[in-house]
This record gives C-alpha cells, sequence and structure tokens, in this order.
C-alpha cells in the first residue's frame, strides 16, 4: 500500500501511528507529499480530488480518504485489539472522541493557514480567536475525560496524542498544558509510545 | 433525543435525513441553534466543546458529534436497510465517500465564511480558489461515480445530496450543473425523495 503523508501532518499523523499499532507498517510505504491550500499538488490531486493528506492507495489500487476512513481501514488489516471498538457505547465514546480531535486538529489548521500562509493584511484576528476557542474548549474536555482513560488506546486517544503533538510542534507558545495538569501527565508518557515517539513532528 | 441542528446546515442535513431515512425522526427533537465561526454560541458550547452542529444528546444525555459520528449512531436505532454498509467494500466504497462530500462541504463552507462572514478587506482570493478547486475535484469525481449508484442510497449517495443542495443555496452563480449532468440527473430524481425533500435549505 502507499500512504501520502508528510511529516508535519497531524492527520497523516494518526494513521502512521494506526498502521504502527497494528502491526502493519511494514505493508505501507509511505510517501512525503507536500500540501498547500492554495497551490494543488497535482500529483495528489490524481489520487484525492479534495488534494489532502493522508491519502491511502490499497493493494488493489483504490484510494481511500480521510484519515478517518483510512484509519477504520487499516484496523481491519490486523488480528490485534481492535483500535476501533466494534459497537455499541465504547465504540461511539471512541468515535466522539476522535471526532472531538479531529475538530481540534481542524481548527489548529486552520490557525496555522491564517498566521503562516495567508497575507499578512488579510489575516483576522476574529477567525484566530474562535478557532483558538475550540481548540481550548476541547483541552478542557480531554482534560476532564483523560482520568478515565488508563491504558486505554484506541482511535480516542490516537487523536489526543496527534492534537497534543501538534500543538507543541506548532503553537509551542499557547503553553497548552497550562491548566490541563492531567493531559499534559498523560501525554508524558504517551509520546514514550513506540508508535507515537516513531511519528513525532519534524523539529 | 435532542438534536441541535439549523436548516441552514448541510451537515445538521446529513444527520436529518438519516433520521427520516432510518424512520425514527419521531423520536429526535430538532433544536434550531445558531453558530458563528467568531461568536461562540455558550449554550452549543455546553454540549459540544467543537461548538458545531449538528450535536446530538441521546436518551442516555450523552453528547454525540460531528455528523459522521451521528448518523452513523442513529444507523444502529432501526432494523432497515443500513446506510453504514457493515464491512468490506461496500462500507469502504461509502466511507470514501461520505469522506469526499464532507470535504466538499468543509470547503464550501469555508468559502461561505471567506465571502459572507470575514470583513471584505480581510479576503484572500487565492483561498477561495483552493476551495473552490476542491470542490470542483469532487464534482468530477461524483461526475464518474454516479453511474454506478442505480438505487443506492446510503451515507455516501446523502453525502451527494447534501452537497448539491448546499452549492445550490449558497453559490448557485457557480453553475455546477454545467459540466455534470449525470450528477444533476441524479440529484434532479433524489430530491424528489421524502427525506431530501423534507430537509431542502430555506429559501
Amino acid at each position: 500500500m502507499k500512504l501520502r503523508i508528510n511529516r508535519a501532518s497531524p492527520f497523516a499523523r494518526k494513521a502512521r501511528i494506526v498502521a504502527r499499532e497494528a502491526g502493519i507498517s511494514n505493508r505501507i510505504e509511505e510517501v512525503e507529499t507536500t500540501v498547500s491550500p492554495v497551490v494543488a499538488n497535482e500529483a495528489l490531486a490524481q489520487d484525492n480530488p479534495l488534494i489532502k493528506i493522508p491519502a491511502l492507495v490499497t493493494d488493489t489500487g483504490e484510494t481511500l480518504y480521510d484519515s478517518r476512513v483510512i484509519c477504520e481501514y487499516l484496523d481491519t488489516l490486523h488480528s490485534g485489539l481492535r483500535l476501533f471498538p466494534e459497537a455499541g457505547p465504547q465504540r461511539f465514546a471512541a468515535l466522539r472522541r476522535q471526532a472531538l480531535t479531529d475538530g481540534m486538529l481542524d481548527a489548529a489548521v486552520l490557525c496555522r493557514y491564517e498566521l503562516a500562509v495567508r497575507p499578512e493584511a488579510t489575516r483576522w484576528p476574529d477567525w484566530i480567536a474562535g478557532q483558538k476557542r475550540k481548540i481550548f474548549g476541547g483541552l478542557a474536555a480531554l482534560e476532564t475525560e483523560v482520568s478515565s482513560w488508563a491504558d486505554e488506546f484506541n482511535v480516542g486517544q490516537i487523536g489526543a496524542a496527534c492534537v497534543c503533538g501538534y500543538l507543541d510542534f506548532r503553537f509551542a507558545d499557547w503553553h497548552w498544558r497550562s491548566g490541563h495538569p492531567h493531559l499534559a501527565a498523560w501525554n508524558e508518557r504517551i509520546t514514550r509510545r513506540p508508535s507515537v515517539a516513531d511519528t513525532t513532528p519534524p523539529a
């Protein structure tokens, strides 16, 4: 399989962590792919009309996206513990947490585009504030939830690890740990997990 | 159950269509909820830290989001034909198509915010062009795919109906039907389906 990724992308990281947790990363060729919201990568557009990563080309030549679909697909290719619980309240708790962390990442990526890609004269502080509010609302929710996680590490926690890593990577000056000591302690522990350590964004 | 919606929201519409297709809309109270990317709705923030709709409060008092999670949950509450195929290639084809149409809707909502919410002096034409490219890339993909759909109407087609409806609602001047005759013909047929007709955005 071919997985289009970028080492800076938190959504690609979700898929890379799942591949490692599932023990199938040796079946996947990770292809570094450059993306921009304003300059289309034409090769990527062939695989994914949304011109986003991650995008997975399976062994039968089909392309899957986005990160949620890829992660769920990769989770069917191994016989270990399910990263997507199969049914019932546990499944929907994990899916809801994945949606929370995906939403936080969407907001963070929009902040990144606003602050690093958009011409300075066209930036809008209210937009940043609105997106940041979503991220910090999410951090508050995770801070409450994390005490019940114990050793659970499914797609919900994988999302949380990618949020913490992305905030460290792009928004260190937001000091997300402040006010979220339990989440910070969990993240400290989880960054030592091989699948997480192996997919840390570049320095 | 309580479903926070807005009749203008294409993501809320997905959940409303699923509820109707599943025959359980009588169990759901739809609560009109105003959202803005820059002015937080504090009542909504209590239910969903991302301050987005749809958000579902279940009969046991848990809150689920986003639209994908709500739709999959509602699909477990009936015994009719599954709107999320249960496993295998059919499931991933439907999930991939849902991701495509969700991505198109994300791009369209970002265009809407750029053109109708962001102060005029801070608009960035390259951003609109980049998002529009994703939408039209998606339309081209749907135009190719639609010929194989026959009477299939799962979460993938539900997403496509919401895309067509949202483009008509907000971006009629983009004339999406031009160049996509098969998708336009399919949409013409599907807008007469009760679940779709009953959830048309306001005039």
